[in-house]
């Protein structure tokens, strides 16, 4: 009988750096024979790493098995839907082999990456052809609804998803593009790698009054466009510099990541400021587009990574055992680029 | 030669209720005859008076004419957009007599109320066919897009704006409708004769923590939609009973009545819990709606005026010597329905 192994939570992380002692990898069997209608083998390819796990691993029974977006290959199949050699991305328990059904799946989020890529490929599954590809994709396209020649602005710029927002603005819709992100290296990535026209190193910057007046000048007179993805002196800078008929994307994938407090983050918003210009915020996760209820996700992100135009950093490693110490990586600042933890 | 009387003020209000001596009627002549290419002559038929022209009277030079939205009647032509007979709505001086040009007109807003009704009529297009009505249609129908079986929460419900969103929701859109405004004789006509579902009296109300559970208690839970008149504690009891996928449209034809000073009206936003629930905030005014630039604003009213279902008090005086008074009333309380003063 097949052996799938599962990262396993085995101590509660109520505060300070994940070490690979709070995880072991669990062995357990899979029967992957005899599949009843509708049933199919998953096997993993590759699974995510990702910084808002981490809010969850504070408290809770242990063991338990750790889940997030894992690409996998059905290898065995009694479903029409899933047959053999689909590639698909879900949201699924960190574990190298799953027996699953239409219904189970149904009952998380997945996507069929089987026109799209190939399984050397799998990886592009986590990011560009994945969660933050599509959050980057769905609040830029269908929030914010770009027209040639705006002004676009990004925090969390050298991000997965910000960098990807800026890209997509930039080399496939004709906008100008400002980031904002912290310290003068990842600045020079996000003009010199992912092509922004300008980046601000929210750092060296007071607060709101003056991130505004920066923003101001750098856009020469007002956004029309915000991808937020901070909250705070971001948000109320962006709204200060917001042009007429201006929309705010509030985006869910990252803004969670460090929220690991239950007080609410207040911002004051001037509502009146809102009405003669039209202006708009909306808030939105990728699932939608993820999903493929709305837009065309994944062909649109797979014709522009092929063109060149949008790519997302990856940060791969190899095997199951590894998923600890990469997950550390993320709070020691050691991984560049999306976290991909690759399996045999 | 024909005379036309304008509205003028000889003297500037700098505080406290206007009074009929701040006010001249003034003649002139006006040429009507040999009309250029283009040209045409517009007779007032009827003349609005409204609250949000109390704050551009307190300071500038005097005497000067005052500007507002009236429905006039073409009555010579030398334009084949404009010919006689043509009934006009338009944003022009309180003149009885204009003598106007394609060009001229092209400068305001202005909606052509021909089809939909007759001279007699001439007011309706200063309430469900002028500028409240498409404040009401164009903020429910395209801002919130309301879907059957929805909660609305609508504030300054006894107003001409208010009234009619309830009324379209109900009675078209097939809505739940709780209204808010001051005092239990308006609670009242809001139930009684607008048809809500029920009304909250915020003269009442003490913040925005009673607001928010009074509104959770009527709304059986939450409100899908509100239609955003006044800022304050409506806001933040509205953000906080705001249903996942909820909509806020905030309106710009009443809120700038009584905004007499220049300190931002700041509200408070936790815009951290509109991104898991797809919430959306946006700011209009009625323009596009009311010059037909976007949607189908006076076919539809007027549809659903004829069927009894919307409608919009009117308290009409006689002659424009009687504008003066009439302002004065809106600030007394001495109106009920929206002010029209029809011109002989």
């Amino acid at each position: 009988m097949p052996t799938a192994q599962t990262v396993t939570l085995v101590s509660t992380i109520p505060s300070g750096l994940p070490e690979p002692s709070h995880f072991s990898i669990v062995s357990s069997d899979v029967t992957t024979s005899n599949l009843e209608t509708g049933s199919f083998v998953l096997q993993t390819l590759c699974m995510s790493a990702d910084p808002y796990l981490r809010s969850g691993l504070k408290t809770g029974d242990v063991p338990r098995p750790l889940s997030g977006f894992i690409v996998g290959k059905v290898t065995a199949s009694n479903s029409e839907k899933y047959p053999v050699n689909n590639i698909i991305g879900a949201a699924l328990p960190f574990s190298t082999l799953h027996l699953l059904s239409e219904e189970k799946i149904s009952k998380t989020i997945s996507w069929d990456l089987t026109p799209h890529i190939t399984e050397e490929d799998a990886t592009l599954g986590l990011g560009v052809l994945g969660m933050p590809g599509a959050t980057a994709y769905g609040g830029f396209i269908d929030v914010l609804r770009p027209q040639e020649g705006e002004t676009l602005f990004v925090s969390s710029a050298a991000g997965a998803v910000g960098s990807m927002v800026g890209q997509i603005a930039k080399n496939v819709k004709g906008c100008k593009v400002i980031g904002s992100c912290g310290g003068p290296e990842k600045n020079a990535i996000v003009k010199d790698k992912f092509g922004f026209d300008d980046c601000i190193d929210y750092k060296t910057i007071k607060g709101a009054e003056e991130l505004t007046k920066v923003l101001e000048e750098k856009s020469e007179g007002g956004i029309n466009m915000y991808f937020e993805n901070v909250g705070g002196m971001h948000f109320e800078a962006a709204m200060n510099t917001l042009k007429p008929h201006g929309r705010v994307a509030i985006c869910g994938c990252i803004s969670r990541y460090n929220d690991d407090s239950a007080t609410p983050k207040l911002n004051t918003i001037d509502i009146s400021k809102m009405i003669y210009t039209f202006q708009r915020v909306e808030g939105f996760v990728c699932m939608p587009w993820l999903s493929g209820a709305r837009g065309k996700f994944l062909e649109d992100m797979n014709e522009w990574r092929k063109e060149g135009k949008v790519g997302c950093e990856q940060w791969v490693v190899e095997g199951i055992e590894k998923w600890p110490e990469a997950f550390q990586a993320l709070f020691t600042g050691k991984n560049t680029g999306k976290v991909c933890v690759k399996i045999g």
